[in-house]
């Protein structure tokens, strides 16, 4: 699983259906495990429709604790979660700050745990002095409170989130050192940069800015020949076409069938 | 609200709870519509628990609809989810990127919608051609199968954060101005970087769902008159387009002038 080495730790839930809902998440997301603390009252049989069969296992394989203490033991990092924010609690991580914190420490093989308080108060200070950072989800100021398996899947998405873009960047560096090792010649000309990953990127090559030209030439032409522009400035009346199809970042499938409509419009025409 | 603009369609749904538990996730993150497609028993008694007092003014605000195309008739940017991947369906957006999109149709006074297909087998390809594109939530391959109320809260999340990173880029940018004003001495060095600004937007307004349908049944028409299309299956060999449309995101004036060419097409042919 994606995030293996992560432990979500429910502490003290008052509704067994939260932790249904919750191991659910945690599979969706990839997380291997689930650790209870001190339930307020805790029943498989409640939170098991909640799970849904996948989220099962998860509820069949949980351990109950009776302390934060205890729970978090094995753990390298452990990250607590807050609603409230100012006061002592000043150094507060975002949701992808605490992602990419808790991707790098699975990555180096050491166990995390993600620490979530009751329902209707949260984490309390002494449970808080387990956890070696914090983290909020930012809400909006009038509507504050999350549903607890709402927090718990935000939270794992951005671990896991954080765990493919590291997964991602290994195998880059790992492409570009074989370029280097074969050829000797640094990383190909047209590698992918960094920073900006994949754009949606619809199937097949882009248009090159020649086909782009014939067909900016194959439009004006069948717009002409619709009388639909006419005689004196047709390239600069082309110039909106021109601008939406650079836009969309035409695609080499996309020019093969506007190409099609300006030849069929000119057999109809004859 | 932060996401003032955005209406979260949620179409088909079989659990009034689930709606109630949208309803209090389009609240935690600001969004302030909710929009019905013929729920299968739509009861705002079952709907209220789960949607927790804060969440109550929108299950009272929600609208009904018969169907996806009334829903979605006044937004510029229409946004499906979708957990299949694969086949036609290639052209995915991430959610991050889906909520960058959103959130500069909303900077842009657009508005949006994000459609959510029924809990037990999502959008339908009837209602997802009326979609501009799709955005899919990664999730262990395992386990792909998300609780909507989940996904929605998934989304509105990412939409707020890009609204936020807007904000602030915005502010920035003021800030830079205020300075060159004062000191005459060049940005300041912490400036954002140019490229992270929203893509340069077209003049006038965005072209309407409601335009971009009247658009599609046009063209379709006119590829029909063409023998471009032929009858089997005509929407199919519109999708193409329509996704090409949908990235450029069509301007009313583009708008205009692709009808203008249809018409022409029509009057010519007779």
């Amino acid at each position: 699983m994606l995030l293996h080495g992560l432990d979500v730790v429910l502490v003290k839930t008052r509704f067994p259906e939260n932790i249904g809902m919750a191991a659910r998440a945690c599979v969706n997301m990839g997380c291997p495990s689930l650790r209870l603390v001190d339930p307020e009252r805790w029943d498989k049989d409640k939170a098991a429709p909640l799970a849904t069969p996948k989220g099962l296992p998860l509820l069949d394989s949980l351990t109950v604790h009776p302390a934060v203490e205890e729970a978090v033991a094995p753990c390298a990092l452990v990250l607590g979660t807050t609603a409230r924010v100012g006061g002592w609690r000043r150094a507060l991580l975002s949701p992808p700050q605490a992602g990419r914190l808790a991707a790098a420490a699975l990555a180096r093989g050491e166990r995390v745990a993600l620490v979530f308080g009751p329902e209707d108060r949260g984490l309390n200070n002494a449970e808080i002095t387990h956890c070696q950072q914090l983290v909020t989800i930012p809400t909006d100021p009038a509507a504050r409170s999350l549903n607890l398996a709402q927090a718990v899947l935000l939270l794992t998405y951005e671990c896991a989130n954080a765990a493919r873009a590291l997964r991602h960047a290994r195998a880059d560096a790992t492409g570009t050192t074989a370029t280097l090792v074969a050829d000797n010649a640094g990383p190909a000309p047209d590698a992918p940069p960094r920073q900006d990953r994949p754009d949606p990127v619809p199937g097949g090559r882009a248009a090159t800015a020649a086909e782009q030209e014939r067909l900016m030439a194959a439009l004006k032409d069948m717009l002409l020949r619709l009388d639909y522009l006419h005689g004196d400035n047709p390239d600069y009346f082309l110039l909106p076409w021109r601008r939406l199809f650079s836009r969309a970042g035409l695609r080499r499938h996309e020019y093969d069938a506007l190409m099609g409509l300006c030849r069929q419009v000119r057999a109809k025409l004859g």
